[in-house]
C-alpha cells in the first residue's frame, strides 16, 4: 500500500463570535487551517488537520506549516503508507524540527491505516473512553463584572468549566478571579490563565492573593 | 465486541540443546508456556503468550502468572475488547503488580483487534521494520578454549552475533571474553553477561582488564 | 536441624462485619490466608502466615503466593533450617521476587529456631517491648455524617486511634475529616487514608482545606 | 528615520565543487539563500542574509524562514528602524520561535543603523579582531586513503584546519582519522565531525580508540 | 582613529538635601565622581563617569578608582580606539578585577565611538526604549511617623515609587513599613531596603510580620 | 529473667610477635582487652569483649570504654535481660556516643539470650555460613624486598590474603606494592593500607602508577 | 618552655537550685568538673576546664574525659608548650575523637601562652567584645501555669532571655509556649528547647501551631 | 591601648635578576611595597607590609591599596589597638572588599599585640613549625632546553623544588615540561604553572600528553 499522493486544502474557520482579542494587541478571526489528504495506491485515503489560532501563540504558523509540507510530501510518494515509524524518522532527516507541519502528515497515515482495517483510530490507540467530552469556555479579559455575568451566562447555558484570562495589571488580575469565583457554582472547574504575561513577582503576588480560592493556575510565567 | 471467553493453554516447549545449565546450579529444560486465547461474541480469537525462562532469572515464573491470569480472567468476561487502555487500568485495579501475567492477556487483545480489521500487530503499532531481524547465540559457561570453539561453530553456520556468559571467578571470566574476542571475526558482535552474579570490585577489574577489547557488557551486578 | 517437609494450609478468616467495600467497585469478605507449617527432622514445628486484603491492595495475591511456595517448597526440603540466611538466598536464587511468599516460609523457619530454644519470636529480635498495642478501626466511605456516628461508636468502646477512609470527590472527603475530627476527643488520633486515588492536585487541595486539622495522612497519591 | 520598506530576494548559490553528499542519503547542490533589504524612508539601506546548508541540518529551511519573514515584515513598516531591540521583542509577539528567520530581519536593522553612522558592523559591536581569518576545509566520507590524499592536497593548497566527515561505521571512522591524522603536519588543526550520527556507545569506542591522537570531536551524538 | 590622551576630572557633586546618613553611623555628603574625557587623534571627545556613594557601600571607592586608570590609562595611549573590546581585554591583562574603573574608560569608548558615527549610546546599544523613566525617592530611617509623613509629602510631589530603609531593630523596621505602607495609595510601588543589615532571623521574622504587605523587599542579609 | 550483675575483667593479650610499629612513632605490644560478663537472676552468664588496637586507631580506648561501662553498669542491673533492644536505647538515653563500650554489654546480653535457649550467637542471627573463614596476615612497613620476602614467607604458611602497609613516601609505596604483587601468586588477595596517612595528592598518583595491578586500596586519606 | 607537669582537679560544682529534672527521668545535680592545670618548666601555670552537664546530654562524660586525660598527658610532658597547633596534631595522633578531653588541655595551653605575654585570652583571640553578656534563664518542664509563674519571676530579676523545654506530650508542649509567651513583655528573647525529643512529625505539628509566635526553636528532633 | 597613628612607607624592592617576564609581554623590575606602621599611644609599634607582584596578576595594585589605606586609616586612629576583630568589621563597613589593603593594617594589629606581649606572631597563632622552609625557583619560559640548562643549575646550588613556567603555545609548553622533567633528580618537586593562560583545551590536551609525569599543575585556566 504505496503513497499515491498527498493533497493539501487550505481552510478558513471564521470564529462564531467574530474577533477574539489577546494581550499585547495580538488578535485573531478564525483558524487558517490545513487539511492534509494522503491517497495509497488502491485509493484509499486519509485525513489530517493542521489549523494554529493566529500566528502569535506558539511557532506553528500556517504559512510555516505548509511550507515545511511543501518541502516533505514530494519526498514521501511511493512509500509504503502503512510504515509510519519509518516515515516518521524519514521525515526527521529530511527536515528537523518543525513537529506541528509533521503532525499533519502523521494523522493522515494513522487515519488511513485505520481506514483499510475499518478500524476508527480510537480502536487503534487501545479503545474509546466514554462518548463525549465536557467542553469549557474562555472568558476574554474585560471588568471584573463584565466578566462574572458572561460567566454566569454560560453556566445557565449548561457549561461546568471556565477560563478566566488575566496578565494585565496583577491588582486588577485578582479581582478578575475573586468576582467570577463568587459568581459560578462551587462545582464549577475554574481555570486562570495568564498565557506568560506576569513576571515571577506578579505571578507571587497573586497565588499569595487568591490562595483561599478555587482554581488552577495556567502558564503564569513567559519562558 | 464483547470478550465471550478467555483460555489458558499450558504448553511445554523443549530447548533443541537440552538441559540449560546457569551459575548458581540453577538449570532449565526448556519454557513452560501459557497461551492465552480470547474469544469474542463474534467468534474472533486473538492470542497471547507468557513463556519464562525456568523460574530463576526474574519475578516471572510460569504458575504464578497463570494464578494471576486465573483471578484475572473471569472479572473481564462480557468486557468491550475493544477498549484495550480500559481493560489494562480495570487489570491494575483488581491486582497490583504482576505485568507478566497481564502481558499475556493485553498481547491477545491487540491480536484480535488487528485479526478484526484484518491487520497485522505491526501494522497496529506504525508498521513493520523489514522482514528479518539477526538471531544471535548464547555461549554457557565453559573454559575458554571451548567457548572458543563453540564460538567459531557458530559462526561458521552464519551467526554475526554472540554472547558470552560470565560471572563466576573473574580471572576466568577475563580469559574467557578475550579467547573468544580473539576467535572471531572483527566485525561479530560480542555481548558478554554476568547475570548479575558479580559485585562492583569484580566488575571494575573485569572493566580495566578488557577496556581495549569490542564488546558490550550486559548486567555485570546484581541489584 | 534439616528441614522434614513443608506443609501449606489454606485458611478462609471471614470478616466480623461482613463484606468490606473499598472505592472502584473492589470489595472483600475476608482474608484467604495461607499457614506454613515447617516440620524439622526431629519433629518440632514452625508456623508462619500470609494472608492478603483481597486481590486488589497490592501484588501479594492469595493464589500467586500459594504458586510461589508450591515452586520453592520442594527445593527446601533436607536443608539445615538453622540457616535461615542462606535459605532466604536460595529462595531469592530460585525465584526473584514475591517477598510476600517468602516471607510466610522466613517466618516460620524464625519460629521453629526460637520454639527449639525455647525463645518467643520476640526474644529472637531483641525483646518486647510492652505487653499490648493500641488497636485502631477504620472508618469506610460512608456520608460525613455516617461516618461521625461510627467514629463516636468507636470512641465509646474503647478505641482511640480511627482511620478515615477518603479517595472519592475531594470536597466531600474534606467535609469527612471535617466532621470526624469534630465529633471525637482531641487526644484521639485520626489517619486519613485515600488509598492512593487523589492525583497531586486533589492532594494539594485536600492539604490546604484541611491544613488546621489534626491528622496523618496516608497514600494520597497511586504511584 | 521609520521603515519604509521590506525586500525579501531570493538567490541561488550553487557550491563550486557541485554537489555535496551527507550520510542518510542527504545530498545539497548549493545554499537557498535569501536576502533580506530593509529600507528607511531616507532611503538608506540595510541588508541581511539567511541561508542554510539543504534542508536537512537544522529546523531553519529556505521555504519556513521565507514564510515567517513574509508573515512578519508587513507589520514591521513604519516602525522606527533604531529601535531594534524594540522590534525583535515585536517579531517575539508576533510568532513565537523560528529565530533563524528573524536573524535576517535583526541582521539587516543593525546594518542599516551602522550604514546611517558610517561604521561597520564591526564597528557597532566592538571593533575588528584582525583582517583576516584562517578558512578551513571539509573532507567528504570516502575511504580512508581517498581522504588523506585529499587532504594532503589542502594542505598543499595552504589550509591548516581541515574538518573529517565520519558518522557511518565506526571502525571505518577510527581509520578515517588515523590516516588523515598521519598524513598531515603536526600543526594542521583537525577536527572531526559526526553531525550526530553516533549513538552513545559509538562514541566511546571512537574516543577510546583515538585518545592518542590530536582533534576536536564535533557532534558525536543526535540529539 | 588612534588613542591620543586620557583626562581624569574629578568633579564633587554635593547632595541637594545636604548630609544623607545610613545606619552604622556612616554617612556622605555628596558624590565624589570622576569623568574620563579620552580624545582620539582627530580631536573626537568621548565621555565617562565613575561616581561612588560615599565609600561604604560597595567596592568602588572614588580614590582607588582614580589609583587604577592612572595605572591604565598610559598604557592605551596610540591604541585604536574603535577596538572597544580588544581594548577591555588589554586592561584586564594589565590589572585583574576593579570593573567599576574600567567602565569608566569603556563609557568613554563607546561614546567616542558613537559621536564619530553621530550615534547616541542608545542606538549604539539597539535604540532607545521610550523618553522617560519614572524616578523614585529613598525615605531614610526615621520614626514610623516621620517617614509616612515624608512619603505623603513625595506622594504629593508627584513620585509613585518610594524606597524605605530599614535595617536596624527589626521590631521598629516592622511598623515602618506598616506605617509607611498605609500612608500612601495602594498603587504606590515599594522597596524596603535593609542594605544587608540583619541576619537570617531577622529577615524570617521581618517576611513573617508583613507577608500580607504590597512591597519588594531588597538585600535583607548581608553577605 | 533480670540482670543480677555486670563485672568487667580486664585482660592482658600480648602480640605473638612483640611490638607492632606503625608510622608517626606509634606502638602497641598487644590488646589491652575488657571482657563484660553478664549475670541473670538464674545464674546464666553472657559474655561480651572490647578489645582496641593500642590507643591510636580510633576513638574506642581501652580506659575510656571501661570508663563508659561504669557509668553505664550500675545503671543495667535489675532490668530485664531479655529486652536487649530497650537496654540498648536505656545505654543511649544515659549517655551518647561511645557505641564501642555499649557493644561490649550488647554481646553479652545476646549471648546471655543465646545460651538460656541452647543456641549459639550464630543462631540467633539467621544460622552460621561455613565452619572457618580465611585469615589474613600483615606486612609492616619494611624496604620493598623485605617485604616481599615476609609475603612469600606467608603463602608458604598457607595463607592467601596479605595486606601490605603504606603510608610513608609515595614512592617508596609504590615501589612496596609493586614488589609484593610481583612475589606472589596471581591468586593472592592483597589489600594496601595507607591508615589514612596520605593526602589526597599522593593517593592520585598511587593509583595511577599502581592501576595496572591486582589489590584493593583500604584507607588511603586521613578525615 | 616545655611543659613540666600537669595536673587534673576534679571540683564538684552543685547546682544552686538543687536537681534539676529533664525528660526520661534523667537528673543532675551539679557539674563533675575538670580542671586541668599545666606547668611549665619556668613555674607558669595555665588553666582549662571540662565541665559536661550530667552524663546524659553529649559524648563528654565526666570520667571518660579523665581517662582520656590521663592517657594523653604523660606523652605530652617535655613538648614546648608554644606548640599548641602542634600538640594538638599529637593529641589527635594518639587518640582519635575525644575532642572535648583534648579541649580541656588546649584551652589550658592558651591560657598558659597568654599569661606569659601578659595577655588574657580575649587578647589572644583579637579582642574582647564589651564588658558584659546577657545571661538566661531555663524554665524546666512543668505545667504552663507554672512554667510562666517562674518566668514572670526571672523577667522581675531582671533577665530578658528564657529557655522554654519542652519535648514531651506535643499538645501540651504548644500549651508551654504559648502560656508563657503571654506571660512577658514582647521584648522578651524566648528560645524553646526540645532536645531532640520530638520526631519529625511532632515538630511540623508543633512549628504549625506556633507560627505566629516570637520564639526561636532549638534542638526539635533528635539525631 | 588606644592607636596613636597609622604611617604608611613606600619601599621599592628591585629583583635580584633585574625584570621578569611574563606571557602577553607583561613584565616587573621588582615590588613596590608599602610598609604600614601603626604606633600606639604607649609608643609601641607593629609593622604590616602589602607587595604585589607588578600590576598585572590580581586586583591588589599598589597605588590601589595605598588609596585604600588612605581612605581607611584616618578613621582608625583613637580607637582601641587591641580590639583586633572590631577593628576589621569596622573595616569592612568602611569600604567593601579591597581585602589586600585591610591584611596590610590588620598585620601591623597582630605585630603589635605580640610585641606588647612579647610574643612573636607564630607564638599568637598556636607556635612556630620548626625553624626553616624550604624555598622553591621558578622557570621562566624559555626554550626546553634553555629551562633545563637553569633547573639543573638550581639543583646544584641546592633547590629541590621548582615552578615551570608554560602557557603559551601547549604543543611547546608539553616539551617544556617533558625536558625539564627529565634534566633533574625523580625526588624533586616539579611545579607548572599556566597563570590562567590556557582554555579548557589546551588544558586537557596537557593533560593528556603529560599524564605519565610527576608534576603539579597549577592554574591552568583563567577565570
Amino acid at each position: 500500500m504505496t503513497i499515491a499522493s498527498i493533497t493539501l486544502y487550505r481552510q478558513w474557520q471564521p470564529f462564531r463570535d467574530g474577533t477574539y482579542t489577546c494581550s499585547g494587541g495580538r488578535s485573531a478571526e478564525g483558524f487558517d487551517s490545513t487539511i492534509v489528504e494522503i491517497t495509497s495506491h488502491d485509493g484509499a485515503k486519509g485525513y489530517g488537520e493542521m489549523a494554529p489560532l493566529g500566528s502569535f501563540y506558539d511557532p506553528a504558523f500556517a504559512e510555516g506549516a505548509r511550507a515545511a509540507m511543501r518541502e516533505l510530501a514530494p519526498r514521501l510518494i511511493g512509500e509504503d503508507a502503512a510504515g509510519i515509524e519509518s516515515l516518521n524518522r524519514r521525515m526527521d532527516l529530511l527536515l528537523k524540527g518543525h513537529p506541528y507541519a509533521k503532525a499533519g502528515i502523521d494523522m493522515a497515515l494513522w487515519d488511513l491505516a485505520g481506514k483499510r482495517g475499518g478500524l476508527s483510530l480510537a480502536a487503534m490507540a487501545g479503545g474509546a473512553e466514554g462518548t463525549a467530552i465536557p467542553l469549557y469556555r474562555s472568558l476574554a479579559q474585560e471588568s471584573p463584572d463584565a466578566m462574572a455575568a458572561r460567566a454566569r451566562k454560560y453556566i445557565a447555558e449548561g457549561y461546568h468549566r471556565l477560563q478566566v484570562k488575566v496578565g494585565l495589571d496583577v491588582n486588577d488580575d485578582i479581582a478578575r478571579l475573586e468576582t467570577v469565583r463568587a459568581a459560578v457554582p462551587s462545582g464549577t472547574v475554574l481555570f486562570c490563565d495568564a498565557n506568560g504575561s506576569w513576571g515571577t513577582a506578579e505571578t507571587r503576588r497573586f497565588l499569595q492573593a487568591t490562595r483561599a480560592l478555587d482554581y488552577t493556575l495556567e502558564q503564569p510565567c513567559g519562558s
